[in-house]
């Protein structure tokens, strides 16, 4: 068996080094375009700010290591020009001139290039991308060389850990963002959170703006002193020194699109086994289109773990095809670390539930990392859309400074076994109070789902706030204290303790309008609701309170008032 | 509708709350035997260590605050002496005489209480419990009022909360368990690593040993300055100024048994709805006995979450049936912070598999907590059970510093939804370089156990050392360096980078007999036994290596050696 690998980082070296614990005999040649193989990738950031010293650190294999432990030949420098499928060889370019070898298998795993967007400029060579060891080196010279400013091009999680790690090198970082907020897979209430901590970390966000140039400036004469100006949409212009382009990445996958390797919109097709539409051909990782695990809708998934477990699986597939796995469908759990704080995502957002069409209910809540009364807790913003015909979890968000990572991780793996709402309540977390609560996070996630997919209470979202405060009663459940912080124009203030005095009152307030009630995180405006429900009202409370609210609209356009700045009500 | 709830805490008080949040209508009462309700009781060690400061920390309602919130009727100090069910009344001891009150449904969460074992001095006043606030604020006050040395009788979770709290207030703590190693439910692999932590904090274990009697000192009569001396079984004298008594709990539900309720070894037997053999009346916490999740067998599970889960449940079943969902069956998740580690289980261990006959094989790892070439990355020591026909996880353990709770809160929910070593690699998890690897600890564990399952490798577990090294030729594929540490006596080295090169050595050594492998920590020994299998040699690897036999066997009664104190090897 010759068997060639095309791509040796994550799903390619996955692959080769699983085919040789399989097959001892097999001839495992492992064809590299870049310089490096097997290097730590999602590192690159954590070198370029310092968090990680040594460039060695980066390199997790070499081909010698990996001649030494698993007998494979690597070479790198090697770039697949073409395949010849029909006479099973591929056309290598080498550093010594042109190549061809034989396959009896081919795995391709090119993984995808930075997405270089047609702005003028985009070519100088001020702009960088973040992509290999090269990159990373390339720019932490740069930066120890002086550079004081830099702009950074998408605000997608290689983008924003670039900017970071520029910031905390000492740069002033601005950060340009297409889509309406950073981190655009992420819901708007989670992302001004993250948004909210690059402020913190003093990083300039713009978003909802294009950049439309890239102006070169030739030393001194444009009077800034740096290298180039980014210039935006909304006609700002900001100054640089670099330029980090990371606004997307696509499937690099020209030479095997020319050989016949059935493609969609660039990434290649490949079955539950990672075969190719050509027999003898295999392909894994960032160029390889998959079917998500939720939606059931196709999509590239350039994510390191995934690759890396897929390599495995495709070389079952080769090697020994009557006990392979089929490839599990991404479920597109990612996480990213933004100073003190951790943002996570897994399974489906809105938008590609309205993509593919599923009717969904949002909830959110906002408990502590760990026991509140043992140091140290801190708020986890969590939110879930479960299926509205039987609570099945679709897809769920957090973001905060500790224990993020454990409850997305434990959402992802009950998105991966189809678990609903309730399903959650069940599970038996480990519980210790520097760990969680006798009731997890994810337990309460699933009870407060639960009593929405029930019944028992009825939520509004924060977005339909301008909706709620032209037809509806609104009653703010919090104390006198927080009221007076800011709350919603003509809320009745009733605390939630005197909601079972005061029914009259709120009776007649709501004057037959529905009521919807509100407090800070949604637990106070629950109790409320169901003591309102009781007494025959039509009553439905905010989900996730006027934290998710805040975090949602800002200021909601003049809908959130302070009391001074309000006419006295009545 | 008049609800009684025996019991105001963790499962009882979950099951008042949620049943006023269902039934605004309802009379409910809430009886407690003890001064405080919903109290903080996993933070109890906490506060005597003082990492809790204030007592007001740890009560986390009051009855003023339930009374506020949910209209409930808390009654303290109010211990149920009897109940008549075929009256469907109970009777109270109050602060102010006995009382009779009516129900229609009653809830019994009457919890567990300390086991007092039959020790001659074992209700001396130097010896206390830590079971309530009022335990706590005494024990606290005597640490402050200058005890010096403290015993602990009982290693398991609480006990050894609380010798650390008392070795973090100053005092010299010593740790007397009965069974074999501190942490009971603990395989001993796990055990020996918590030891390791409690000696590093100055924690000195007395295990597999009996207290024998508790002799209190008259002042300084007997010489020590200390309050009494707690004799072992070994003949050793411990001097101790306190004696924390921790040595399991027992059902406290001798009224109930009186009434009629069906119990079993003491503790209430429950259908899946918490419902009683009497009708009208349920149960819930630590007071019931259950069916494992794992295992089927029966046994009571003495932890917070599920009862305030259960709880919960429990009041859907009394106050709407139609929609209640039946109690799931716990997993028996737990978890302990013991100085910089932390240490936690799930699901079934050896004992109870063996109890159930339930045929399983072991592997262990000791991943990284995070990428490796991050800074901070810890070793998290894991072990998993799984069914040897199908691989389904039946339980795994982890010791670590970094880490643990998320990986035996995925496994949790892994077994929780039955699933297989194989399904583990396929779960998607949040990765980015501080929070884990691309393929997790968790993947990880599904890889190596899933090799198990298929016979892709072979492994021997250290507790077969003594049989392998009589009968087998061990190998050992580390580096010079590691050898030189300590190996197992008269393995021959070869480093694993040079089997392929060194087949007829290691054939020859072999000699006929079978070939067990060993590396550090059980990867480089992988690699190993695949070259060797191939070579058609009769082999199988050590499951989790060296870290793992010496963490089970210490030193193997000889037989690991270190090359200076062994004849030449030839």
């Amino acid at each position: 068996m010759k068997l060639i690998v095309v791509g040796g980082v994550a799903g390619g070296m996955s692959a080769a080094a699983r085919a040789r614990r399989l097959d001892e005999n097999a001839e495992i040649i492992v064809l590299e375009r870049g310089e490096h193989v097997s290097f730590a990738n999602c590192g690159l950031p954590y070198f370029v700010g310092g968090e990680i010293a040594a460039e060695a650190d980066l390199l997790v294999q070499t081909p010698e290591s990996l001649r030494n432990s698993l007998n494979l030949d690597v070479r790198t420098n090697h770039d697949v020009t073409a395949v010849d499928a029909a006479a099973k060889v591929v056309h290598v370019q080498t550093p010594h001139g042109t190549a061809t070898l034989a396959y009896d298998a081919l795995i391709l795993a090119p993984g995808a290039r930075a997405v270089r967007p047609p702005i003028p400029g985009v070519d100088s060579p001020v702009v960088t991308t973040l992509r290999t060891v090269g990159d990373a080196v390339a720019l932490r010279e740069h930066v120890l060389g002086g550079a004081r400013r830099a702009v950074v091009l998408g605000a997608g999680f290689i983008g924003l850990e670039a900017a970071e790690a520029l910031r905390m090198r000492g740069l002033e970082v601005d950060v340009v963002e297409l889509a309406d907020h950073v981190l655009p897979p992420l819901e708007a209430e989670m992302a001004s959170l993250v948004r909210d901590e690059l402020g913190r970390l003093g990083i300039t966000v713009h978003d909802g703006v294009a950049a439309v140039s890239i102006d070169s400036d030739t030393g001194t004469d444009t009077g800034t002193g740096h290298a180039a100006t980014v210039v935006l949409a909304d006609g700002s212009r900001l100054p640089a020194d670099i330029v980090v382009l990371s606004v997307g990445v696509t499937p690099d996958t020209a030479p095997f699109a020319a050989a016949g390797v059935a493609c969609e919109r660039g990434a290649i097709v490949v079955d539950e086994h990672g075969a190719t539409s050509i027999d003898g051909i295999w392909a894994v990782g960032d160029a390889t289109v998959c079917t998500d695990a939720v939606t059931g809708l196709r999509r590239p998934v350039a994510l390191a773990g995934p690759a890396n477990r897929a390599g495995r699986l495709v070389a079952d597939a080769v090697l020994r095809p009557a006990k392979a796995r089929p490839m599990p469908a991404p479920v597109g759990t990612a996480i990213v670390r933004i100073g003190d704080l951790a943002a996570a995502m897994t399974g489906a957002n809105r938008r590609s539930l309205e993509a593919a069409g599923i009717g969904y209910q949002t909830v959110h809540l906002h408990p502590n990392s760990h026991a509140g009364y043992f140091p140290g807790a801190q708020a986890i913003h969590l939110l879930m859309h479960i299926r509205v015909t039987d609570g099945l979890i679709l897809g769920a968000q957090a973001v905060g400074a500790d224990g993020v990572d454990k409850r997305i991780d434990v959402l992802a793996t009950a998105i991966r076994t189809h678990l609903t709402a309730a399903d959650l309540m069940d599970l038996d977390l480990a519980y210790a109070p520097p760990y969680g609560s006798a009731k997890d996070p994810v337990n309460l996630a699933g009870m407060i789902a639960e009593n929405v997919v029930d019944g028992t209470v009825t939520v509004w979202q924060a977005d339909r706030l301008a909706e709620v405060a032209s037809s509806a009663a609104v009653l703010d459940v919090r104390s006198a204290q927080e009221y007076a912080t800011g709350h919603v124009r003509d809320a009745l203030l009733v605390p939630h303790t005197e909601i079972r005095e005061r029914l009259d009152e709120i009776t007649a307030f709501a004057a037959g309008r529905p009521l919807r009630v509100y407090c800070e995180s949604g637990m106070r405006s629950y109790l409320a609701t169901r003591i309102l429900a009781a007494a025959g009202l039509d009553v439905a409370h905010l989900s996730g309170g006027m934290s998710t609210l805040r975090a949602r609209l800002g200021d909601a356009g003049g809908l959130l008032v302070v009391p001074d700045a309000e006419p006295a009500h009545a």
